[in-house]
């Protein structure tokens, strides 16, 4: 059934047909309705999170009542507040479905017997969070240099096709930290410039 | 010699005594003077860089000349290019001394030898890689949703007492995101609250 998830696994380490009946084993499946929280901020993060189907957002919740959202996870993502999960403390974050999804689940206590049964998981999960790693500095250092217009360039390359039909603009504009008015003005220039272009 | 790594590998793995003897090979020593690069941009980045004694920073410059500081390494931190290291592309970082500094360098093959010979360590990186994400997306989120003083006051909390004599204004000012006149102001802020509280 899970089969985007050992499409994933596959795609860094070697398993065995006994390893994955094991690793199948340490998993919960969990079905979630658009709008239902995974997390809501003041909780323990119990879960890391696979998704196999539909679209998930991290974010926080200010004083004022902003979103600020940090991630989004599609399909063949993994989504979850590591810091909440791995430390124990509650949460500042919620994670909430954007549509209709699938996930599985791994708990702290299946994590930790899965890689020790199953060393292995270490590489995938070093190689993992390298990735992530350098996906949040990338992002980081564009919040820091980076002008609204190319934060929304390279969040449209690096991100599937499907995102802009996807997402919500409000969300949009939550994630690259702009308002929707900046966002929109952006969305105006560019169809502006692509129209100049095409003339 | 260098007894900083060895302590920090064993707050996460175990090592045999052959093993410590055989992964100290894969490291090579390196000295920087004050202001010295250990990575310019343009350049691709060969080394992931364990800091025994000193202080260094990573930093983008662009077009307009001015440095934004992504990361500070004080002794017993890693520092990389994790990217380009990992791609083999160029480079948009720069890496230099703020002050003498040791360094233990791993080169790429180097890595994957020890990792290929001495397994343990992708356990020692994927615990490492972790705490870096999570650090990471604590400064990307505070990015987007605190202010500049509540960003200052969380960074004083995390780095070492030693920090404000050792980061020149400028450069903690870059690494915050904001001007040095800003941090200049918060500082004056700061003090004035604390002179009150005394009275």
């Amino acid at each position: 059934m899970p089969e985007l998830l050992f499409q994933k696994f596959a795609e860094k380490i070697k398993l065995t047909e006994e390893e994955k009946e094991l690793s199948r084993s340490f998993f919960t499946p969990k079905k979630l309705r658009k709008k239902q929280y995974l997390l809501q901020a003041g909780d323990v993060c119990k879960y890391i999170a696979f998704v196999e189907k539909g679209l998930l957002r991290l974010y926080t919740v200010n004083d004022k009542g902003q979103e600020h959202i940090t991630q989004f996870a599609f399909e063949g993502w993994w989504i979850s507040d590591l810091y909440s999960f791995l430390s124990g403390e509650t949460s500042e974050y919620n994670i909430d479905a954007m549509e209709d999804s699938e996930l599985l689940l791994l708990s702290k206590p299946a994590e930790e017997e899965m890689l020790e049964k199953i060393p292995k998981f270490e590489r995938y999960f070093r190689i993992l969070l390298q990735n992530n790693l350098i996906a949040t500095q990338k992002r980081l250092a564009g919040t820091l240099s980076q002008s609204a217009e190319e934060r929304y360039d390279e969040l449209i390359q690096v991100c599937p096709a499907s995102l802009p039909h996807r997402i919500p603009q409000h969300m949009l504009a939550s994630f690259l930290g702009i308002t929707p008015e900046t966002l929109s003005r952006i969305r105006g220039k560019k169809a502006q410039d692509t129209r100049h272009k095409a003339q």
